[in-house]
């Protein structure tokens, strides 16, 4: 199968890169630029394993995203909260419609180099309170870009069923280096270790077992999950 | 209602922009910057009409489209061709999911700026051969943006029953200037009168007997419809 690949340099979109890599034609490997804090520390590693898996690499630019919407994730936002994510700190890194934006652009760009489907790393620990990840939103734009596409572009999705824990022993196993993966939302440096999303990716190496190559500011103990 | 009004600058979006802020509250008219050979022609009138409305007027820039996007209305593609559309020259204008990359980031700054709903001039003579035209898609995407969307964000075509001709009258109703509307997809000097966008702006005002203030490049007579 043709397939385009979201990629975005994180830990999710870079195992699914190279797994998809192995089985199918990926015809390009897609990012984008939104104007997130930590655009300019993840798009560096997707362009980089895209090169490694001589895939070609696009960078599409949204920079009007950071110009008119309103999200901490965006440098035009405030500081991103620490700890696991709860209802409202989630709420305040929510970027309005973002994975509608991405797919829609895909299957654009999927539907003009003659790919059958675009892939996204959505998993099994994607966030229910992002409106743009849960399973209703993600059926209904599977319906608009097969039908709005004239050759029915396909999304799949084949990390659905997959935690973010199992996503690592996947790369593991295939050998990707994990260091040359980024997560942290406050795009400094070094990974945070505190923020929501560093939260995660710690936890997610420390469940699967596999070595966390990541250099983390904090390594603190990871905190409890609010209401566990 | 407060809503956002996708205006080009062209005939339809242009009435429904002045109808809707008389009986709605327009948070903003957005338009849009893919690169297409017209844009340049079309966006100053949006942004003037929306203007006399005292309506805020935003430009999105998508010029990835023009880049990666393969068709002939873009400044990328060939020529456009001339006559009535026909499957073949239709398809040359296609941009790959346009209207579904327009909506997306119109649904993610409506829900910026607390829009309940996304108004496009989407009308009955829409060309069922777009495949981001036709009726599943547009459900679909409704679909998409009411569920991706924290406040279920609407998508509403008021002029989904009404025809081209019907758009003409009821801007001439209005008073709408329609001199200071865009169609041709050449984007020359003037409109050029005979590409098929052309062929329908003069056709639609013929049908309505609504005097037609666009000055043409040719005046020739109209192209019979294919099949017709």
């Amino acid at each position: 199968m043709n397939a385009i690949v979201l990629c975005s340099g994180g830990l999710d979109s870079t195992v699914l890169l190279h797994e998809v890599s192995r089985s199918h034609s990926v015809l390009a490997g897609l990012s984008f630029d939104y104007g997130s804090k930590h655009n300019a520390r993840e798009l560096p590693f997707a362009a980089a394993h895209c090169r490694a898996l001589g895939i070609r690499h696009e960078t599409v630019e949204l920079g009007f995203m950071d110009r008119l919407f309103s999200s901490t994730l965006l440098r035009s936002g405030g500081a991103v909260p620490d700890g696991y994510y709860t209802e409202e700190t989630m709420k305040a890194t929510v970027v309005p419609f973002r994975n509608g934006i991405l797919l829609s652009v895909a299957a654009g760009f999927a539907e003009s180099v003659g790919a059958e489907a675009v892939m996204i790393g959505a998993h099994a620990g994607d966030h229910v309170i992002y409106p743009d990840c849960r399973e209703p939103f993600m059926e209904a734009m599977a319906g608009a870009l097969k039908l709005g596409t004239d050759a029915g572009v396909d999304l799949l999705r084949p990390f659905i069923a997959v935690d973010k824990s199992g996503i690592v022993q996947r790369g593991a196993e295939m050998g990707v280096d994990f260091s040359q993966t980024w997560s942290c939302y406050k795009g400094g440096e070094r990974h945070c270790g505190a923020c929501g999303t560093c939260v995660e990716r710690r936890e997610a190496f420390f469940l699967s077992g596999v070595d966390d190559p990541t250099e983390y500011e904090s390594t603190g103990p990871l905190p409890g999950r609010p209401g566990a």
